[in-house]
């Protein structure tokens, strides 16, 4: 990795990307994607600049509506004139190393717009790359001068994580069905939420279910990024914490109440509101420093990914490692070995 | 880490593991899920003689009714005086650090039979960790000596992946509200499955996603493994595959067709037709040369899983790279740097 080098092809592409054209930024996702010999070196290129884009992450369990309420989200967005990036995680195809067309269908009215550009992605690749490479097309999308950037995941667990890397505010759909706010709490929801949305707010249950956060959100107040776990061998709830006390700007800014809105993104009620309260906590942000600590929090999680990413690249690329692998198996097998002592062989050859 | 050398500490708890006390096991898996020293030397010892438990995995997305499931089938391998283990993995908590009770309730009608021991994990740690800490519980359970481990995971997407790399039979668990076979097919439950149950198999829709299994199974038929996604660095498929075709016993055993069972974990129908047909895999598993060529698939990715992490502990814990670090996030934030700029500059002085 030397970011100081660009092949002439990326420099071609770079050219393309820098003048805005779609093709460009096409064309270096996919170098990202498929982690191209040299998608480091283009990516430290665009970033140079920093972030620019208003990020913001939707997750939730699925059948939560979401895909539907990112492209109303994104309608109302275009029709105030910005550019959009969009990014939709679909990890219930981690299998398919390809772009699922069936869940995007009703994105389809607004994907024929140039003002918006769409990159649906499975969740191909290891579970660290999945990450890592998740939120190199976001910040690919930034840089390209996306006025904004709406980041779509859906998940249980792990993958409401990755929208937290990646985005400033996180909106987290939920819909009656998808469990009471109870099974919120318990899966993190209300650590990572900024805004919770309760779609399909027409359903039996809705009003019980905007109850009930509003509940334990209060209960929680104040409890926020507490109990936010190691991630990617990463505490975030660390650096978090780090950031805040040591950033330039080191007064807390005033709380944030999350909100409870309701939504029903088919019949588009309750998304304007959404976009003005986004736009609330985008102001907040940008008052007391928080922004810098959540950017600086990312920054962090950033250069870790790459590190062990690079990391587990130079080592499996080693013969010798290669080599010590198979033996290791096959001592394995044999019953003269264990994980333990293969791992002990190969970091020995690594490290010497 | 030295396999070799074991602290006094971990011999005592070693001699209890070994006379069979569930104290010693206890102690052992908290050694191992909080990564204390010697962690890794304790798994060495207790591995060495290889796997001998019968490893099923259950998996399926929330609301399966997986736990109850697990509880059905566990009362069921008792009453057959099987000794068991049973580990519950709840990454829909992947906050709270601590495992959670509620889910378990259902567990407690066997949760005091001496015979079984049940171990529910929350997925606290890295992404990467969540899987090598998951693995190591199994492993210790099966050094135990418990006749078979159970495995239960819950999840959309990647920690279905997890099972197949700790279990050798895949159990995966539906309902009929989770959805249809293309969905099922979508997140690459087909490529995982050994069996397929359709769980609360009286409600409406239970024959529809059968017949709908079925047929989407008999499209795939001989397609199973082929595409299995790169996995924690480790492509997942290549390992298989190569391990088909370097195993000593290199004749493909006759094809397992996965078969499609209905059951009712609450009033135990269809529970024993499930026990009878984790036999008929474990026979087919032993009989072509499939059980080894899955340990050794598992054996390449617990010997990748634990390089990976210990490599990742050892940069973090330079004071370099730390300081390096830091100011690689100073350098962002001043935008004067990039991740990969900082990561450049860190993989530099740790390769020196």
């Amino acid at each position: 990795m030397t970011p100081s080098t660009l092949s002439s092809e990326h420099e071609a592409l770079l050219e393309r990307f820098k003048d805005g054209r779609v093709l460009g930024l096409a064309r270096a996702i996919s170098v990202v994607e498929n982690e191209r010999a040299g998608f480091q070196e283009l990516l430290h290129t665009v970033m140079a600049s920093g972030p620019q884009a208003k990020r913001v992450g939707f997750t939730g369990p699925p059948g939560a509506g979401k895909s539907s309420l990112v492209a109303a989200v994104a309608t109302e967005y275009r029709r105030l004139e910005e550019h959009l990036g969009v990014v939709a995680v679909d990890p219930t195809s981690p299998y398919s190393g390809g772009a699922l067309l069936g869940d995007r269908i009703r994105m389809n009215d607004i994907s024929m717009d140039p003002g918006i550009f769409i990159r649906s992605m499975a969740t191909r690749g290891s579970l660290g790359g999945l990450a890592a490479t998740t939120k190199e097309v976001v910040d690919l999308m930034d840089a390209f001068g996306f006025d904004r950037v709406l980041v779509e995941t859906v998940g249980v667990g792990q993958t409401e994580l990755e929208v937290t890397a990646a985005a400033d505010t996180v909106v987290v759909v939920l819909v009656p069905e998808s469990g009471d706010a109870i099974q919120a709490m318990k899966a993190g929801l209300m650590e990572i939420a900024d805004i919770f949305v309760v779609n399909k707010a027409d359903r039996p249950g809705a009003p019980r279910l905007v109850k009930e956060l509003r509940q334990a959100l209060h209960l929680r107040t104040g409890s926020a990024l507490k109990d936010i776990p190691a991630h990617h061998g990463v505490d975030l709830g660390q650096v978090m914490k780090k950031e805040r006390s040591t950033s330039p700007s080191a007064e807390k800014p005033e709380g944030w109440s999350v909100p409870v809105l309701t939504t029903n993104a088919l019949t588009n009620d309750g998304v304007e509101t959404l976009l003005e309260t986004i736009q609330e906590h985008r102001s907040w942000l940008e008052q007391g420093g928080e922004l810098e600590r959540r950017r600086r929090a990312r920054a962090e999680i950033r250069i870790r990914d790459v590190v062990n990413r690079e990391m587990r690249r130079i080592a499996w690329s080693s013969a010798d490692a290669r080599a010590l692998l198979a033996r290791g198996v096959d001592d394995i097998a044999d019953g003269e070995g264990t994980p333990y002592s293969a791992a002990e062989a190969i970091l020995g050859a690594l490290l010497r």
